[in-house]
Parts: structure tokens; sequence; C-alpha cells
């Protein structure tokens, strides 16, 4: 079925969609006959040597089948369907298995390059109660096939059921990276918070958790050889994550098909290294900070003295080191000029040499990317590098995040370069809270207004690209930075709104609000059953009434 | 102390605020010396039968001052001050006496009206270790004092200690009324949450919970002879307050200070009520429902029957019974006419009887206001019945919500009639979140934007208001409307922001932001200590180097 149908299909059950699946399959036909699961339902794995992360998915799944205990978002939440469901078949069975060769990993295959992941499955639930199968060609396809099967299924008065059998999905992502960024250095999140969130992400096919981890504000990463900045640059000897730290998120999220590329931002957004090596460090927390830094405090790696770049190089290498990822993100946004003029060291190597200062970031990103590439990783950065900075050392494979508008997308296209939508003006969760710098009464997010779930949802992600620029286009994702962010909101602030580019960058682009408010009504809702403080999108009389709550209804 | 010397005071203290009191106390006099507490330290009540509930409030302070654990919000968190604690003089003994007549009990107090109530309190700490005192005309006033003396103080390895030891307090209220109004009828709110949000409110001296218990989507009041309405309009069956659940809400409240206010919005607001009472609605969920109400589903009470009115009467004077409060809300908001010209009964008897709809709105209204007021209640009304319905019925102690906008303060103080601030372009906590109604890609919040807690600490109470219109403002308050909120962010969307009203309407008007932001992250960092997950309003860097992320820093 192609996605035009599928559309279809899902405005056709606007007014009550008993399979709320999200994102929303590229093929997903249901018919309307009420199936339970037999008490005694199981999983079999038909896969020789499955992986460990494989069988514990599977677990999972068996685990939130049984927990979940979602009613059916209808008035009644599901009494109409005890009569239907009394009498129904049950399924006992589903199969897993896989028809490719080998079987890696979910966590190896989740870590591949993008082009060589495979997360495409087949499901199929017959409606007399005959064996359910769900096949792929990887590990990976299986788990995506089981958090669909998850979402099948509603709870009333004992049943675990779904009043839509039989079904069929053929399912594959419509661009290989789908993501959610987290700032975890304005304010610092317990390592639980982020697997929870990593939990909350694998519900909706996310796979890429962006980790921008340290930040001119506070250096909450111990990495090995460098402890010395993180232990005087962390906010409390208890806000850091270890190495051990670290190689857990990494194995919790490659076990949920999410890989975890960790960002460390350079040149810029380094303030904190100065308590550690303030030899490499301009402007340190000078003052006034708006002069030197877009937010306090300044500081900026020297990155125009040899050893700044060797010593940056070593701790970008250490930090890739701790990860299993095939990408690595050195940042590159938001350089301040100002803080160079001033700096000493910085214009006494500039006079003698003749470089300007972005020839000698050319020459730094040069060595930086160079220990990255050398030991295995693809360089990711933000826009400025290809844009402003006219880096002309970058890797043809680089990828490049665009931040500061949607508008700056062709124009990183043109360059040639593949590229994530990571626009503010779509996906920043954190705009629209008012102005978080002090003495500034009547002042604004930089970026308002806050984005909708419904503005990143009908995001167009090749407006504006010729046939060859949209095949550079990655994904995309949502981002939270932290200023007005912490463990307390940090559910409130991401869900449900973050699936909504989970579903634009896996279902393709082209959905319509109105058929996917129900469907994301169910995301929010069962998230909440698995911990996840998913907010209210609206009243629960409309939540349980599709449609009716509409502009026009 | 004048307020200027107050805030002269607390300007000067930016740099590092050692005692972070929120509400700022009408007079505060620091010195310099440190003081810890006494492994001891005890809490004295040096009154004549006191009551239960302050009692207990001394046992929730000693409770506190044991386990907030509070690092002052500093760099180093308080590590600065250790040399000078260890060697600090330590307060063994507080005691709490009562310079007035009787004893009544906190709630009693709480529960008057608001002008007959006394939270004036006055604390005295000497720095030698000598015994602290607290004094006061009333048990409310002491219970005030508490709240005051609960945040003098921080934690640092092992010590709860101040460095601003001598410590002299003068403080009463600028104003009576200190409110925060909670929807629970858009979605629902298990009783621990009030709860939760009631020790919050007592945190800032707020003093009033406006309980707008019930509304079109929802009815989970258990009203005493009205069960019928909560069985088929609440949620669920679990998601309803029976009487015994609002008795343990109110004397919950009123052990903290904090009176609760139940609101029944009538004649609109009411479309649920058709579920038990299909004869008392007009336009019950008619569509399209934007021509017949402001929010989906529409119906309102078909006020211009008799039996209607008197129906009305005895529903709100049953639930009024509920509570302790001297006043109730009557609602009187967003009348649609639409609705009443379509209904057949609604115009058969103003056709018979020659009424206008607004004169048998007065008429419904002196009936319903009566049973009120035999029975002890001062009316609460929202702004359109004195602005924009001209309901001459209304007693002239009815107070008035002002919400539609500021700029309509002095309309209604001009009418003569004492007035709450509530304006949704200062106070309302919900705007600025996207649209709520579905199928509605590009629409934002109603009131738009989001109501920084600037926004609403820099609000003028009297603006505009001639010196005799002044008397009339009795107090302001932050709402919370919850089409987009549910337990799961209450905290984050409530706090810290919602005390910034109560700091305006306690300490008065003219704060300054940058004064105040040290103070209000305080709030925030204590809150959580308890339980309350009050967000972070800045980095975690900024919220311990004070004014230093401050825009002109």
């Amino acid at each position: 079925m192609t996605r035009i149908l599928a559309l279809f299909l899902a405005v056709s059950l606007t007014v009550a969609p008993a399979s709320a699946v999200w994102p929303l399959p590229q093929s997903f036909q249901t018919g309307s006959s009420a199936l339970r699961l037999s008490p005694r339902f199981d999983i079999q794995l038909s896969v020789n040597h499955a992986s460990q992360d494989l069988r514990d998915a599977v677990s999972r799944t068996k685990f939130h089948l049984k927990n979940d205990k979602l009613g059916r978002l209808v008035v009644g939440r599901g009494s109409s369907d005890e009569q239907a469901v009394a009498s129904a078949p049950t399924l006992a069975l589903l199969t897993l298995s896989l028809t490719g060769p080998g079987s890696e990993s979910i966590a190896t295959e989740a870590q591949k390059l993008l082009g060589e992941r495979d997360e495409a499955y087949a499901l199929s639930i017959p409606s007399d109660g005959s064996t359910a199968t769900i096949t792929a060609n990887s590990t990976l396809g299986l788990y995506r096939g089981l958090t669909t099967f998850e979402q099948l299924w509603y709870h009333y008065n004992g049943h675990t059921y779904t009043i839509q059998a039989p079904i069929e999905v053929e399912d594959f992502p419509a661009y290989p990276y789908r993501g959610l960024m987290l700032d975890t250095a304005r304010n610092y999140f317990p390592v639980d918070d982020i697997k929870r969130t990593l939990d909350a992400m694998s519900m909706v096919k996310i796979n890429t958790f962006h980790w921008h981890v340290v930040d001119s504000q506070s250096f909450p990463l111990q990495i090995p050889g460098f402890e010395n900045i993180s232990a005087a640059g962390a906010y409390a000897s208890s806000s850091v994550y270890s190495a051990a730290n670290v190689r857990d998120i990494v194995s919790y999220a490659g076990a949920r098909g999410i890989d975890v590329i960790m960002e460390i931002d350079t040149p810029g957004h380094t303030s904190v290294i100065s308590k550690a090596y303030p030899e490499h460090i301009a402007c340190p927390e000078s003052t006034p900070w708006a002069t030197y830094a877009n937010e306090p405090p300044a500081g900026q790696l020297r990155f125009v003295q040899p050893e700044t770049a060797e010593f940056a190089a070593n701790l970008l290498g250490a930090a890739a080191a701790l990860t299993s990822s095939a990408y690595f993100n050195t940042g590159g946004d938001e350089l301040n000029t100002a803080c160079y003029e001033q700096d000493e060291p910085t214009t006494a190597i500039l006079n003698q040499t003749g470089l300007t200062l972005y020839d000698a970031l050319d020459n730094f990103t040069a060595t930086t990317h160079k220990r990255l590439i050398d030991s295995g990783k693809t360089p990711i950065v933000w826009e400025e590098m290809v844009l402003n900075y006219n880096v002309t050392s970058l890797s043809n494979e680089t990828l490049v995040l665009v931040w500061i508008s949607s508008n700056n997308v062709a124009a990183v296209a043109q360059k040639g370069y593949k590229l994530i939508h990571a626009a503010s003006d779509y996906f920043y969760l954190d705009c629209g809270a008012g102005a978080w710098v002090g003495d500034f009464p009547q002042g604004n997010s930089w970026c308002d207004p806050f984005k909708s779930w419904q503005k990143s949802y009908t995001f167009d992600p090749v407006s504006g690209l010729t046939e060859t620029e949209k095949t550079l286009v990655q994904g995309g994702q949502h981002l939270l930075w932290t200023e007005q962010s912490g463990p307390e909101n940090l559910d409130s602030i991401v869900w449900p709104r973050a699936a909504s580019s989970a579903e634009l960058f896996w279902s393709g682009p082209g959905g319509n609000v109105s058929a996917a408010l129900p469907r994301l009504h169910n995301v929010a809702y069962r998230m909440r059953t698995r911990g996840v403080k998913a907010i209210s999108l609206q009243p629960e009389w409309c939540a349980i009434r599709p449609g009716v709550c509409d502009l026009t209804a």
C-alpha cells in the first residue's frame, strides 16, 4: 500500500481509531474482527543464536502486553467492545523470524552507518487466532515490529484485545535518521531520566539519541584521561556521567534500537574547560558576557594554538571511544569573534602566521576530525561550519545539522552535504517560555513562539530542494536545550510533542493533523502507563471523542 | 522598615542573598553573623489551648528544618560558610506566642471574610543563640511566621545554619487575597496532586485555593443529593471527589492557612449536567460547537425556566455546604446567546413573559445568590456578570474576578465592586502552548504568548484606579485552565511561576525582577526538596551566581 492509501485509511478511522499505531506504518491493513490475547500468549523466536538484546526485547513486549492495561480512547473506554471480545478467538502465539542470514544484535544493527541499517519488518495477525508473525531481515527490524505489535492491544475488564483483526503491516522508515537531542549541560539529568527518555523514544521508533552532553555551563562527562574537567566543571560530584554510566546508556539505548551520538561542542561552548585547562580557553567568563558569547558564560577553545588543537583532538578522541556509534558530533556553532580579537595568544599567532581566524579554524577542524575519522567515526557538525565559517577541510561524509532556520536547509544541500533537520523554527522544544536571562522583564524566548506538535508535524523536509538535493536529507529530530528545563519538566516538555517528528521522518511527510491527533493521544496515554509523564493535548472529553474537538466539528 | 527600604536591601543582596525569603517581608533586617540550629533545637508554643493544626504546623516546620537540606545557592553550595558556621552560636529554641486574646485554629482564621483575617507576625532571631520568637495576633499569623522561619536556613555538611543573624522581621500582607485557581474538569487531578499543590502554595503564603471543580467536560464532584451528575459525568468512577475528599482537602488547606473557594460555574459551562438532568440544559453537545460555546462541548443551564433556577440554587447550596469558606463562586462567564436562541423552552418563556434573556439571567442570579447568602456565603462571579450582562441583583459584597483583560479592571472598579486580579494577559498559566482544538495546525493559544513570571511579577494592581477604587482591589491570583494540563505537568506549569503573584500581592507591587530572581531560584530549589517539581528558571550555573546571567551583566 502506498503512503497515500495509508493516509486515507487513517482519515477513515478518525471517528474511533481502534489501532492507533505511531508512527503510521507504510502499509497498514486492518479488518474489523475482535481478537484477544490468550492467557497463555507467548512470543517465540525462530532465530538461530538470537542475541541477548532481542530476547530481552521479547520479554519486555510480553511485560507491556500484560501491564499497559490501556483502555481504548473512546467513550466507555472499551465497554462497548466487551461482548464482541468475550466470544472472540484467542491469539496464543507470535513468532519472530529472520529472513536474512545473520543474527547480529539489535544494538549492532542500530549503530551502523545510516545507509546500512535495515529497520523494515512485516507483521501479520490472522483474525482466527492462528499464529501471528513478525518477519524482518534484521533483529532491528524484528524489534521495530515488536514496538508496533505492542500498540495494537487494549485492555478492558481482564481482556487484552484488538477489534481490528486481521492486521497486515509492511513497514520501513522514510528516512534513516530520526532523533532527539538532550542538553545535559545547562542542567543535569540523572541516568534514570535518560533511560526513561530512551524507553519513550523507542515506543515511537526514534533511532538516535543526540547527547549534547557538555557545554560552557557544566561538564558532567568523566572522560578517561580528562577526569579533571568534570571534577572541576560538573555542578556536583554526584552530577556526572562516569564512563560506566555512558556504557550503560549506550547499551540500554542500543538494545532499544537507538544509536547514541555524543556531542562535545567545539571550539565554542567550552568555557568550563578553563577550570581545568585555563591555557586552552580564550575569554573565560569575560564580561559583559553578551559581547563574548550568545549566553553566559563566555569562553572558547583557543583553537589557533596548535597545542590546543592537539588537546581537543585528544579530548574528542577519548570521548568518542566511550560510545559505539559510527558518528561523533564536534559541534561548531555560535563562534564569537570578539572573544578572539581580545585574546592575546590568539592575535599573536594570527599576526605571526598571517592566517585568518577562519583559516585557523579550518586547520583545527582538520586536526580534530582526522582523529575521529582515523578511529572510525563520521563527524557531525552544526550548520555554521559549512555556511558561515567556510571550513573546507570537512569530509564529504560529514553530516550537517541545520538549526538556525529551516530557510538554511537549501544552502547546506547546495554544498552537497548530507543534512539533518533540526531547525529552531520547527523542532526546538524549549521555545516560547519567556526569557531565561535575568533582568529582562518583557523578554521572550529568542525562538518564540512555542513549537506545537502540529507545527513540526506539518514540516516539509524537502521544501525547495532539487531531486538530487532531496537525497541528502537523512531525517530530523526534536531538540531540548535545557536553560529552563531539568528532570522536573523533561517528560512534560518533550512528550508527546517529540513524537511528531518521529512520525514525520518514519512515515514520511504529508500527514494530516486531524487524523493524527487521535493516534497521538494514544501515544501519550500509553506512555503514561509506562511511567513517562506525557502531557494531555486536550481535555479527556476530547481525547475519547476523536475529531469532535476539531476547530470545525 | 518601609517597602522601599526592603527593596533596597534585596538589591544590595543580589550578589548572594543568604536569606531568600519569598514573599519578601514588609520589614526584613538582617545581620552578618553565622548561627546554627542546635541538634536539640525545639519549637515551643506559648499559647493557651493551642489548636491541633497549629501544633501540627510546628511539627511540620521541625520536619522541614531537618529534611530540606538545601545548600545555599552560591558556588560551592555553602562550602565557604563552613568555617564560620563551625564556630557559630547555636539556636536551641524558637517560641511562638500570641499577643491577642483567643486561640482559634489556623483554619478558622483562614476561612474568615477577607477583611477579618490577621496574617501579620513578627519574627526575631538574636545572633547569640538566645531564644528566637514569633509573635502574632492570631494562629494564622504564627503560621505565616513559621513559613518564613523555614526559609532562613541552609544545609552544609551536617549543619543547618544562617549567615545573616540577627534577623528581625515585621510582616503582613499588602492584599488580603492571594490565590491560585485549578481547573479539575478539563482533566482530572487526584487528591494527592491537590494536596501537594496546597503544600507549595503555603510555602509562599498563598491563602486561597480557587477550585474550578466542574465544567462542561466533566463533573468530578460528588454533591450530596446530586450524585447522579458525577456518576454520569465524571471521566471515570475513580476520577471523583467524594464529599469526604472535599472535607479532607478543605481541612488540609485550612491547616496551611488556605481558604478553599469552590466554583460551580453557572449558567454556562454546564453541558455535562445534561447527562443526569437533560431537562435543565439547552443545546447539549450541539454542533458546530463553535456556534454554541467557546469550546466543546456546548450546553448551558436553561436558566429562564424557574424550575432550573430552583435546581441550580439547590445544587449550589448543596455544593457550598461541603466547604468551610465564607465565599462561593457561581461563575457567570462566557454565556452563549445562540444556544438560547435555538432553544425552544427558552424562547417560549421569553416570548410569554416579555423578559429579555438578561432580565431572566438577573432573576436566575437573584435566586441562586440568595440561597448562598442565606447560608452565609458571599458570592464571587467572573467579570461579565457586571460588565456585559448587567446583572443588577448582585449583592454589593460580591467579589468580581477580572479575567478577560487587565484593561477591564477599571470598569469593574467604577461599578464599585471589590475585585480580584485574574487577568489572562498576566496570570493565565496555560497560555502559549499552541492550539488545543484539533485540526488547527497553525493555531496558537487564544491568550498567546506565554505569561512569564517576570510578566506577572511586574503587574501593577492599581493602574488607572482612583484612590477610592484602589481600596476595592482585594488581591489576585494565577490560574491554570487544564485543556493541555493534567497531573503530568501540574507542578512544572505552575511552579515557581505562580509564586510571582504570591509576592506581588503579599509584599506589594514595585518589585524588581533582577533582585527577585535569586530568591525565586530558592523557592524552586526548596520546593524540589519537598517533592514539588518546580522547574529550573535558568541553568544551574546562573542559579548559583546571582545576577551574573542578567541581560546586561
